[in-house]
């Protein structure tokens, strides 16, 4: 299997990490090197899981130690905020990274203020990072050293919609994204809401019109328009492990039948690898440790209704990054996956 | 503890039976006498969680039998068709019925029709049958002889939607209801859907638009307003036992502020024992086990957003239909709840 | 309802709090008249589910304040340690007190300290307690002004062996009890080990030979035998919320058979209102959200094998600290229950 | 990539054949040429998650048309009896096999029919059939023509206890295998059992010293001890789709310590690519899609525990199948796995 990118995962103890690494040991071409931690314990240790299948301690981060050992790229799973410190020094060493925080995923610093309460960490690599949505900005992909890796919902929002809001067919103002995410999603810091006996058996909306992601959706969305669009996105908790279900509502501008929508995406998405159009309900069992994109598309009363399943953090976190990976290293984009 | 209604229980074997037998065993003047269902074995054989708490066999039903032991209203948890079949007898033998079937929900027998596929089972007793919610039709019920127990999710849209659509305050032909339901709403007959493996860590929607709950949504909330009303419902599954969780989005003709949206539930509400208002979003699991409906209103990026929440086989059919029975009786309304 | 006894329920956030508050707001001849927590929030604020139900904010526990509420027994819903802080005054205040806690347990301070690494809290009152499992010790509970609360995993051991260990039946130094548990028995203080994604679709082995209710089950069916009975205890945690089910596995010195067997826990459990003997094995279901405990035993392989089910929250704690309650306060056994 | 291996999966329809179907879709020596059902639908249709994926259309079981595709080894998904009717033809038409039904499996036919209420649906081949364990089987495995791939729970306790039984540092007739399993371990096919609102939220006992599992068991530790073995086995249901944990009881003959003992099993699975000795109790998701077995032995008050945790669908079958084929087929043990 001959040569192996040289590779950090920065953050290793949480669920992101976890499962970027075990879609790395089966990638020929990738080399795990380093993996980064503020608690200085086996990567095991963190994830018993893993026992048996990568022999390395976590370490503090250092930029210069990494060049050193010849990383040639990081993934960054840390919170926002830390994803931007550790992504300057990186950079400056020349070495790639893909960032899986929210750091650089919004382009307009004002809108970065207005959703988390604080200017953005790092303003000056902004412009310098590529969204990492491989079905919308493959190319600038391949070129890019800092991919901002795309949040777990804005995926099945934006891929949901792209083939609508691409060729114009619906409101760009009137769109509702209603979904449920299981909740590895919260992470893995212990909190309340997470807490099993409160979450099983229980569903919940939380953060309606006010979660973060809903300007990373509008943005690509408005980009991919070329005038605003704005999303009313309601999310709620369910109580598996992994797996997001989004049902998104939009209003056609045009009489286009059902068939010929589906027709649509058919042609929009003839060439990818991961995205799976499917005639009927997709489940989000169907892609759970897959990086499929499952979409249905259908016109009910007067509403265009999309429905959209994928593993929120192989598909919406690691595997799109490993997706992002190839395609900036010149693996064929599915390797690993 | 005085006197008792003496009460049957059609169609033993399923889970409303067996939640409404639990409300009724602790019901102060509540006593079941008879039990019906094709398999001759003892109630507890099908519900081991009722042994020790009733001593009964179920038999075959027979409305005569049941006029002999004294029978005065009999709870119907039959499916649709057998429970008209079995409302017909009682009614003409003087045995008051709350029937958790659909068959008496839809006063229009085109409307039916249109969604079961086949007409009305028992047309002619349609305009005896009161619709019973007991918030919107508290005074018809207590003199009716024959309720038409809700659905489980229709309840959430009525009564998310009750005070905006009876003040005239929204769209009433642009209104989606986003529902999530426990599996407990597939009944208890094995089905692939229903399958653990299956649906355990999975959600799904399922009859988007198509679902027979939609009529009943809308005719009670036309009858409301006075005017047509229109409801794209999409139900999902998720992966626990009851619960349903309904998000509820609505376009206002008012600028009404939220603040002024929440009084205006409180007031429509004001003396209801079962309805909740909620400054927070609910999760079911406040609301498993009981008879409440949790509610809370919201506007949202120029919508209003309603989180509504429930017990599906409490407030949403075995939990309503012992209120039905307080009205029907003259017993206090939350007696047993 | 006349006559109402003044409650005080310490330690008002947490699982057990909450079950048994929702036990005693519909017994008849209960009225909750404070509820303390270090935190002063609404009761409903700590648990929605209560909401319209009690109307109490939590207060800082203060026995004098509640001998001037004319409280008259206190149940105690705190860590160990902290219920004998709060009992000690209580006890000086004449109010009687149902302690939730493992501080009274166990009678021999060397034991306490062997399992809890300290020693008691409360030596002093050591002797007044009561164990609380009313099929062994009615009497003395009837009486008790100190009534320690029997822990979850006991009593399925005690109650499953106890007509064995009575009668000599068994070898009383190979006894195997394995249980699972739902997470809800770990408490509501958020931790890894609780954490959603940790425990969901996921079984694991905890405090195999070292957990604290070993040495509780021992001193029952030490004092039942009239000689020392040594148990190896192995419990596990599952993905559920609530129940607990025991595998208890003796050697029998006796040629009875199953059937003997099956008659003997017939008639030693012949008048319990709480214990159900089943023919077929118990599922934890069956018991949830109630007092039952749920046996069967059987003679398998050479050896006697007692399945054990109970809810862990209400048998397990809640459920039975009412039982005691009754029996302190002379009502009906089952009231409320 | 070069020369894959043609394969026949039959029974394609369940949850071993889906898994088995995964691994052998990312082994490079593997390839899947034809898929069995008495069904004729797409096998994508059968399992949504593997659109996509696999573009083959189940076709009837024919094993002359599985030669003439130059099928060199089929893989045997279906249940007991029509295992054996598909592998006779398959052996005549010189195809190897692997059979992951228990028809193969007990090689004493009386003792077939005892546990099983008939004799063996294929005598004539039942000495030609070796069991499928590598770890104790290896080098039969890969002269094999007919390998009996074992049971999910049987696993767990024979490579549990083999290093006990091989050095007779145990009581042969005194061992207690105490397991819980995931709900996929009950199949496809929908049953009450298995439906969800009975089997979530609940953990049950069921054929405990009457599982089909435990002639298994006691034959290949016999085999291992050179003497009788006995088990009492006692297998539970708990609600996760997969995983099982068994926990073993056995009583020492030896003064060894428990620090001995575990370097009694890192000798004896020194080698061993997929077990993982563990010094704290696994949790079964720690092993969760892979093909590792994980034990924790221990010395607890006088017994051995041993804790042991897999997957059933993947070591408790597809794995250990594809591992088997690659000791067949001269592949790197681990291979796609």
């Amino acid at each position: 299997m001959s040569v192996r990118t040289r590779i950090a995962v920065l953050g290793g103890s949480g669920y992101t990490a976890v499962e970027l690494m075990k879609i790395l040991l089966r990638h020929p071409h990738a080399e795990i090197v380093a993996v980064t931690s503020r608690e200085v314990k086996s990567v095991s240790d963190f994830h018993p899981s893993l026992l048996g299948r990568i022999d390395l301690a976590c370490e503090p981060f250092d930029a210069a130690a990494m060049k050193d050992k010849g990383v040639e790229v990081a993934f960054g799973c840390l919170p926002h905020g830390a994803g931007a410190e550790a992504v300057k020094p990186l950079l400056s060493a020349g070495i790639r990274v893909v960032d899986l925080s929210a750091d650089y995923r919004l382009k307009d610093a004002a809108v970065f203020e207005r959703w988390y309460g604080e200017p953005p960490h790092d303003p000056a690599n902004l412009a310098r990072a590529v969204y990492g949505l491989p079905e919308l900005y493959r190319e600038q992909i391949r070129h890019a050293d800092l991919v901002a890796n795309p949040g777990c919902y804005p995926q099945t929002a934006i891929l949901g919609l792209a083939p609508l809001i691409r060729h114009n067919l619906i409101e760009p103002a009137d769109i509702i994204v209603n979904s449920v995410s299981g909740v590895s999603g919260a992470g893995r810091t212990p909190k309340l809401a997470a807490h099993f006996p409160e979450c099983n058996e229980s569903v919940i909306a939380y953060n309606v019109g006010k979660h973060r992601h809903t300007p990373e959706m509008e943005q690509a969305l408005s980009d991919l328009a070329g005038r605003p669009v704005e999303i009313l996105f309601a999310p709620h908790l369910v109580p598996m492990d992994r797996g997001i279900h989004s049902t998104i509502y939009a209003v056609p501008t045009t009489d286009a039948t059902e068939s010929d929508l589906r027709e649509l995406y058919r042609d929009f998405y003839r060439n990818e690898p991961f995205i799976r159009l499917r005639a009927s309900p997709p489940a989000t069992k169907d892609t759970a440790h897959t990086n499929y994109l499952d979409l249905c598309v259908n016109l009910i009363r007067g509403k265009v209704v999309i429905l959209a399943a994928e593993d929120n953090l192989i598909r919406g976190a690691a595997g799109v990054a490993v997706q992002n990976f190839n395609l900036m290293f010149g693996y064929p984009e599915p390797m690993g996956l």
